[in-house]
């Protein structure tokens, strides 16, 4: 009894998934990917007129299948999407390239204009007082732009590290940066593949957010549940025996 | 006579202003801000309707009046305005200054997507063959994002030198970089003070862009002047004596 509350009380590390998480991916993407096309439409009429946008679709595709060796790096998929676009526009090599990355930066800066859940930022700032924060995803965010740069002490992402979700390399290579053991570790994430079970079988120990009524599915449950940003805090005081 | 023909034949390096010598920078410019307040009001509803765009100016002035140990830097000139903008707005200091970077990243996107004066690209893949060229310029443009990664050897800016033309120190940090003397570099540029007096000054020579049927100032000339690209390689060619 006292050495189980000896380990409960030695929770450093946090760490969070971003995406759906934090905020609701889906119209951020949305929005960015609109403000792109627009941009694009407006800079470059001329590859407008001769290339449809529905081509996008096929393209992804195509990446996606051929190219491996960028599966887990969303940022250099989608301009590796838009090079092929403006060469299928008639644009050169190099013009391509130049059109590609200035077109994924006017997404980026859109994927990074995010609207926190209810009480998320207050909840990290209490957290951070107490305990190593750091953020752990698959998706292409930057924790700088996105205003988490104070907060955060890293970011392992897909890209970063080589592997998705749920390969435990990336919950592993958080866990060696930072020097905790899994049991000094609770993750926090939506998803119950990639973020719970995942981050259970290093061993941590996890908070499910499950913000639209999910129903949980066939695996062993999280260590806690949170419906809300304001429950967070308590929960994972409650874990850490604190 | 024989020791000025082999000084002749000794260029080495030819430097180049970029907006205005390689693509007219106005229409740049206006587009890439119209873009940057159209994804403001998309991505920052609550902020446009809290702030009134006009007010752009004032800070301007503000800032170029106040931040002397910016004043060269274009990059951090703009996402200061912006900064202050979204505080205006009544956004926090950090979500200003999120917000200010990603709406800054839109501008710069449509800052760098280029269109060159005709043969521009063509002259210098010539001329990168046979000599050393460099980006030397007050503006901000990336050569990488215009896409002249590949010819230029670097980019003196007035950001990175810390100085601006006419000044001398850029002309200096750019011939230093190159190992070259002056007499064995040509600068092109379009403005007659900061491109052709100031090069000439070190002891350059000058070749005066003038694509608008300027009249040349009371100075003493530039040991060239084009109207067009197509001039520019048979004019090096006859500086350099080859």
């Amino acid at each position: 009894m006292a050495s189980n509350m000896a380990s409960k009380k030695d929770i450093r590390l946090i760490t969070f998934d971003l995406d759906n998480t934090l905020w609701d991916v889906e119209p951020i993407v949305a929005r960015a990917e609109k403000t792109m096309r627009d941009w694009i439409r407006a800079e470059h009429p001329g590859f407008v007129a001769r290339f449809d946008f529905r081509e996008f679709s096929r393209l992804r595709h195509a990446v996606v299948t051929e190219r491996h060796d960028i599966a887990h790096d969303l940022t250099a998929l989608r301009t590796e999407v838009l090079r092929r676009a403006f060469v299928e526009g008639g644009y050169t090599a190099s013009e391509a390239e130049v059109a590609a990355v200035n077109a994924f930066d006017v997404f980026y800066a859109g994927r990074n204009t995010v609207e926190y859940f209810p009480g998320a930022l207050e909840a990290l700032t209490v957290l951070g007082r107490d305990f190593r924060l750091c953020a752990l995803s698959n998706g292409n965010a930057d924790i700088q732009r996105v205003g988490l740069g104070h907060l955060f002490s890293g970011h392992f992402s897909a890209a970063s590290v080589g592997a998705a979700k749920p390969d435990p390399r990336i919950y592993l290579a958080a866990l060696a940066a930072s020097g905790v053991t899994p049991a000094q570790a609770i993750h926090v994430g939506d998803h119950p593949e990639q973020d719970i079970a995942a981050a259970a079988g290093v061993g941590m120990r996890t908070v499910w957010v499950n913000f639209t009524d999910q129903v949980w599915p066939d695996l062993p449950p999280a260590d806690a549940e949170i419906t809300g940003f304001d429950e967070l805090v308590p929960v994972i005081r409650r874990l850490a025996g604190v």
